[in-house]
């Protein structure tokens, strides 16, 4: 099925419009959190979007093994939404895990995917280099995972202001 | 009459791009400054941009009350660039104002305006999410400001490098 | 000959994509590095990608006289990758150059270049106004050289998750 990569900014309306892509698809609605609620503003947060979603969608939780929970999802007529990539991104390096390993094995697994699949991610690279070291990584890390999953996505958007700019499809 | 909202970095050519249309449009010229000169550093800049105008414009300056500039300015047979709205945000921040209720009075005005009115401001999303709370809220607003207006925009543009994206319109 | 500048941010696949049309155009690979190996981290990225371009290709070196260094390889027949002009920014203020001097003087130059030029440059304006001056005052050389050089070249691309959108060409 098709694969589409939703890169945005900040409150740049990135996943209000992949919700609206599932809500158009008329499959089956499963949203797939990868954000750890580690403070109260982010529990906030989370909790004011599920609210906003409504009942109409199943939600799962899974900080780490993205690939694991995609493969237990998976199946026609079914729509998963990846909220958000650069969140797993973070999980992983706090989990000292490989990156390369994990990014190659989420992408190897897109094409025979029967589900079809939105991935919401950050672009965080259009800023000034940040001091710390771990800042830096992590937006290498980003930048590498959606060059990766851009490249076997069938559709590619960048969103501004709640516009998107159609980059791949 | 048209609104259009241009977004872009720092030194992206936005301003000078909103400029050319208002050049363009032979409508009379308003300059509407949210900016406060803070410093130094600011001064200089406000006072480079008036000179680089020269005398065809009428310059006002408003750090807080757009809404109320904007009708007192409003007529037909005149274009109004709003130069910038990430300034206006900086300022309602500071003044301790109801963001949403800012941003949607200025919105509810756009579809009435007899003015040509044009929005300057920075795209400020897309780097690293900022280690203070401030900084992070600002660019939440923004981006919040930046979806409404669009919403309600004839036209959007993205600037890099002094080029425009047309997002909508 | 045919200027190109190629926007984007970090891990965009923006030197990937312009090494990709400098090994499609069939001309005499040069490769001009701006960069210096200030630390470990560099110079590991350095080698990296001088070891990923392979022998097909000449590598220069020239941190601050990348006019002398243009002029000295320019011919027709050949096509010189420039990666990257932040870099170049970033020793031009290390060595206190008149930046817009050096601007212009880049500039005047590519009209009648006999080379094929591509210029990779780092979009860095895209994020939070930074807390130091520095760093603004960065951002905002490189902003205006990019405007400098996009009005001169015949092609700009912006490139995310290794994607180009042409915004001129």
């Amino acid at each position: 099925m098709t694969t589409t990569l939703i890169l945005g900014g900040a409150r740049s309306g990135k996943s209000r419009f992949a919700e609206n892509l599932v809500m158009a698809s008329g499959l089956e609605r499963h949203y797939l959190a990868t954000g750890r609620a580690w403070d109260e503003e982010m529990q906030t947060r989370i909790a004011q979007h599920k609210a906003d979603r409504g009942p109409s969608w199943t939600t799962h939780e899974e900080p780490l093994d993205l690939l694991g929970m995609l493969a237990a999802l998976d199946g026609e007529g079914r729509i998963v939404l990846v909220d958000c990539l650069t969140l797993w991104v973070t999980n992983l390096m706090m989990g000292e895990r490989e990156m390369a390993v994990e990014f190659s094995a989420l992408a190897n697994f897109l094409p025979g995917a029967k589900a079809r699949l939105i991935f919401v991610s950050n672009e965080v690279g259009l800023g000034i280099v940040p001091d710390n070291r771990m800042a830096r990584d992590f937006r290498d890390h980003a930048g590498q995972l959606h060059q990766i999953i851009a490249a076997k996505a069938d559709e590619v958007y960048l969103i501004a202001a709640g516009l998107p700019l159609k980059m791949k499809g």
